[in-house]
């Protein structure tokens, strides 16, 4: 089935998720994961009243600073184009193919961050040695798969080796980060935790091993982040 | 005994510390000190009229935009929530740990910097090569232990490391610095120089061996900066 | 021939390339490419009427806060200063000599970027490890020959190094990155990302060998970017 | 012979010095060098009328954000305080050393600079091998003396290395870098093209060893840059 407009029914929560997803773009560059129009950030507005999914995601090429609402486009779970005067995210498969098999997944974000880029470039996992890790992460950050655009594979990669696994981030292998959340702004703090876990243990690793952190410490902290964090 | 609500005659006093200590988080990005949430500054308000200590500390999750002293909370030295519509940090209790064992203490500061939290991920000392350490810190940066939330050991780890020690600094190991001072902004001084002596040694060990600065040298240092630096 | 003045035909031409150099040269500083005075844009203005061409740079030693289209200066392709009340950048000449020997080339960037000087301090090429490298340099980032100011022994390096080659940047041996491009937006872009990929790969390499990405996938990454990616 | 006030013939000139004083403090935090108060900018007022020469100089221990014009203090040669309401920076002794016995060093600028701490902090000079090392210093940047605070053994350590030495810039062991220049911008930007330098060539050497730079093409770059570079 394919949708070539927004149905009025979804106006509002399309509107309300362009915001968002344009805010959200500002806290890539923020932090300093991205440089110059690298880097995505997408949402999906669930389908209603019988009206499949869409979602939210940027341009191509376009810099960060005319990154408003407006200039945000929306595109069906097959990654065709519903509304927006500009090409969406040459990344745009990938974000798609994850909001059709991850059903709880409604925020994805890619950069190529330096410090998981350079994890990536050498196919290793990031191994759980910071609490912050364990709080975020529950665990190592995993590596996908070599994969390059022009077909489903980087989308597969990311599916695959996210099923399953607490981790919200994959390294995708020579390429760089992806990372996915119960909404967008769930996901952008993952890739933003992502880039300083990845560098502060890159750091410590530089002069020594980290020490390990014992499995059910990893549980414990885990369980209690997830669950207890922030304002309820 | 408990306290559930502030106390009139420690209104002023409440107040003020909540405007020091909602300005105070600013300088914590400021100084690439902290990612998204992360990071927390507290201020022991000394009881009066009979009334016990209370403290001043930042909520819990809530982005660094956010932070104006209306959004502070409000703790007794037990860490529960006195005044405030929040959570507080989940660093409360250790926060709480440490102004109930150390009466010099009026500030703590708890943050995941980055070269910090590389050096307690090795759970390595980080030695005084810099006479910008020597000043602040009066020797090495001690390492406390691998304590996870959930009672009191983080608390207590801080407080057995740093008692009887010149530093004003301690990296729990795998998690990251707590700071402590004579007021918040003086932790917060300890947490920004931290972070950059954590940095400075790094990089210098990077590429071979720090010289020693000499015992007596590190406590002429310590002793004129601590007595003579600064406006009086 | 020299040309004394801005010839009357090309007046609307060069102004507009005032404003647009001098609006890039704002991206130096924001993506940390540049301190103090150092680094510098030019764009080529086609001759039109006969006239030759000319080209719009920075003047030499001037601050980064001063950099309005006004300040900007003009010379003709032997890099003679046509018109502008300050001397011309001191890599003029390198400019010049890019401008008359490659006819598809209208933009030149010149930095002394951290992580490319530090490459090219060691005259090692940036092998392409990362996708992001594919897309923009379709290969490896190579060296350029040790040459130094005062004859057209730069602008020759640069010349003979990139002609044939993908790559449009170049490390010149001891001396830091020239980037070029079909305007000056487009060698502005390269230079952001051979920074951002020079700090990657040296990352990556610090703990271990990034994996190599296969030749065949280069290509066709190579390819997509340049002929699919960003709004047409 | 003191002096216990200003001059009359010279509250123009000083004046005039705590304004380009105040305004060059502001590089300091712009270019990262210095964290919370470190870190110091002078500037020799020469005397007039028979007075003998001041030098305008920050209190000691100000945040960066309080330092204007009306903030910054005046000493004699002798490190006295002249004029100001606060206590001068605590490095006073060494600037005044510096003026006492380098006549043609109108500027002097400390910072604890992260890389050129490190290079001082392990004793280590950094050796020339980029362009730009070349243009500003002239060869290698040079180590000088542990010493602290107390008597003048800061201020000899700097003069006796820099006395007849190309390089506007010495790193003080375990401590850090000193710059000196014609006037206070100078050693400005000699403090922030040293940090530049010590954090590319520390980067280039952690994956191998720089090239070397011919000795006469150090030479012809340090005249070229020194002669003709900037507007004249």
């Amino acid at each position: 089935m394919t949708t070539t407009e927004v149905p009025a029914a979804m106006r509002a929560a399309v509107d309300a998720a362009k915001e968002r997803v344009a805010a959200l773009h500002a806290e890539l560059p923020r932090w300093e994961l991205v440089v110059w129009t690298a880097g995505n950030v997408s949402e999906r507005v669930p389908g209603t009243d019988g009206h499949p999914d869409l979602f939210v995601i940027k341009p191509s090429g376009v810099s960060y600073d005319e990154l408003d609402a407006e200039a945000m486009v929306v595109c069906d779970l097959d990654g065709n184009l519903v509304e927006g005067t500009r090409n969406p995210s040459s990344d745009t498969a990938a974000h798609a193919y994850v909001y059709r098999h991850m059903d709880h997944v409604n925020g994805v974000v890619h950069t190529h961050s330096t410090y998981a880029a350079a994890w990536a470039a050498r196919g290793e996992e990031i191994p759980c040695v910071l609490t912050m890790m364990a709080d975020e992460f529950g665990g190592p950050v995993p590596v996908g798969p070599f994969a390059i655009i022009g077909d489903d594979s980087i989308g597969r990669g990311i599916v695959e080796t996210l099923t399953g696994h607490r981790s919200p981030a994959v390294l995708m292998q020579n390429h760089g980060p992806f990372t996915i959340g119960k909404d967008a702004k769930a996901a952008v703090k993952a890739a933003v935790l992502l880039e300083e876990v990845a560098r502060a243990v890159h750091v410590s690793r530089q002069l020594g091993e980290p020490l390990p952190i014992p499995q059910d410490a990893i549980d414990s902290l885990y369980a209690r982040y997830q669950n207890v964090y922030g304002q309820r």
